[in-house]
């Protein structure tokens, strides 16, 4: 049975051929590293090219996410699988499957940025951390208003990805369109590859404030009328 | 009656084409989201176009303001109805179009930045920052020595915005061409387009410049003679 | 008398023209907006055209330092009135005159980065800044080994430039290629636009190092063996 | 005796020609001064030409390294001696040959960053650094897993740098792809100029995150459950 084609990657109308949604997921992966979020060969980055079989676009494991060339992107299958292109699949290829499944995502954002790292260690202990009353939590989908409390859910990292996959697939379906591993960094996803990337600045602008909150208030706290 | 066209959102000749007003406030946009202002859809941006009725440029609600092409800028009238384009108007156009009739402003530039959402939680329980004793503040139209005290207002966050934007009408007229939105961001204001960027860029630097003067005198104190 | 012609902006054989000095005046300003060390109308920058008379080519007062054209720029002899183009002479031309006849230097920076705005007030009181024990030490000319110390003068800010030269003056001999003005930021100089513009870069990496090393020092000493 | 000729400077296919290695060098050295870590004239860059009689491809001493003509490159031969091109070879030369020599390096890359100076003079005591329980290990050679702990050497500086580099003789066999010489910065190094880079982001990476960690653990210790 030959699946249906459609490709999440892309806002625009339905592209039968991968080349733009290719095109689209290696100049996301140049901005990410425009940004210093996925420094040597750190993250991962995939987005659907069909739901049923499954067929994930992604990077192969082991390059420079910044430097990508369409041509050089792989294709993997529900099993984690390279069915098209030369190259290996990450090991994390595993999360970004359970997330895609789960969380009905069109692409999947693993960045490695230092507010999320730093902050991944921080919140091990309590397996959340807690982001509240910023009206930049709008920008995920589903939240309407600033006065609410959102919980990214913290993981302890782990080099058996399916093991790790295991314990991330409760989390998944409250998770605000992302998840720390301790150590690691963020993965974020969303619908389509935009709104993925719109959900990936938001919570790493979120992780940014953060951190600056907690230095801020422990050395300076606001003073009172 | 037809108003008179005046577009006070370019430096140059009176324009009678939308174009060069539009052109000039995507890369305003563009040159604001380069900066890390404006991630995800945060933020909005806008100029007037006409006085006389009020007719403002800006972007449609929901939309990444880093990648806006011109035309897909909205025009909207005083009352915040969409008289030309596609998309939806931001709520917030109710809080531009307080400061563009209170402040005689020709353009609005509202950022979602680190330091301005972090200082506006952090000044929120005085309702104001003070900025003082910096060259930078000559900067803002009509301060002219260094030696001043400026009180940035800083309003709590609500989701109606016909409210906060009574709240906000009678602190504009003393506000330094800028007034704070706890947990949210900074609003920037200036009669032309350049003007509204400048005084965006002195308040954006003078709020990083805060909080790494509260962080820096908290752990380690200036030296005395 | 016609003074004799020395370019000394640029490293290259004499320029009968003054349009490659204008060129790289206004690269070396765009350089230095695009590290956010000049933001709003803030800084001026100048180098010498000519040192018999004295000939200065500067940007003009109130512009954005970040976009000026070549043919904007104005050329202001030695008692600061303005010779060529059209604009007005920055007060601070004062200064700028004081360094290049003091200390032979061929061209001015004037910054206003966060880094030298925060230490420039964290050190007036002791009227300087130690700068030591750095390898980048050996970047400002005359240096030669980083085990050595540096005092960058404080002046106190002042809106009258003809006064804060004067006290400026007995600094400059003895200053490391820079000095800091309160509140306010760094002025940076060398022989020829390109030395000034490494010690620019010194003495700002110097001084963000030394606000880390203020923080870091204070809330966590190195540990001992 | 005509040594072999082997270009370990890029991945591709022998280059029997400089030309590609040089534009390689130039473009990594510009890309490294994009991040702010090798500004004024710090820093320096070479890779391995060919082995067997060495010769290195480098920079030559007091340029600045962001914008070298690939033209304007040296090759120095294993006693540190300008055999091509015009310019001085830097002092540093030295450490380079040692580090190429001992660790097989067909790059090596030396950076003046921000967290590298600041955490060469905070280990210097203790003699290393300790990085440790980072996914971002794993981006250096030999590392699989982030259950680690790897000692970053730190040497104290010293102007004579052959006996630096006897100094650092021992240390190169467990240096982790990097050492840092106290209050002066880091070197990187890789069999290859694109494996040195991978190296040099992870180990910038590291350093920038370890300076945030003992920020935020110092003033603001992560909450227990």
């Amino acid at each position: 049975m030959m699946g249906s084609v459609l490709p999440p990657c892309v806002d625009d109308a339905p592209q039968p051929a991968i080349a733009p949604a290719a095109r689209a997921l290696t100049e996301a992966m140049a901005a990410i590293y425009g940004r210093g979020w996925c420094d040597g060969t750190g993250g991962n980055f995939s987005c659907v090219l069909q739901q049923e079989p499954l067929l994930l676009l992604m990077a192969p494991s082991g390059v420079h996410k910044g430097a990508v060339a369409p041509e050089a992107l792989i294709e993997v299958d529900g099993q984690g699988t390279v069915v098209r292109g030369s190259g290996k699949a990450s090991a994390e290829t595993a999360l970004h499957l359970a997330i895609v499944k789960q969380c009905q995502a069109g692409a999947v954002l693993h960045t490695h940025s230092q507010a999320g790292t730093l902050l991944s260690q921080w919140g091990l202990a309590q397996g959340h951390l807690e982001l509240r009353d910023l009206e930049m939590l709008k920008g995920l989908s589903g939240i309407t208003t600033h006065a609410c409390s959102v919980q990214l859910p913290v993981l302890a990292n782990d080099q058996n990805l399916q093991r790790l996959s295991s314990l991330a697939a409760p989390l998944l379906p409250q998770a605000p369109q992302g998840l720390l591993i301790a150590g690691h960094g963020l993965y974020a996803w969303g619908d389509t590859l935009p709104n993925a990337m719109r959900h990936l600045e938001i919570l790493e602008f979120l992780l940014e404030q953060h951190w600056r909150q907690l230095l801020l208030r422990a050395v300076a706290p606001p003073p009172c009328t």
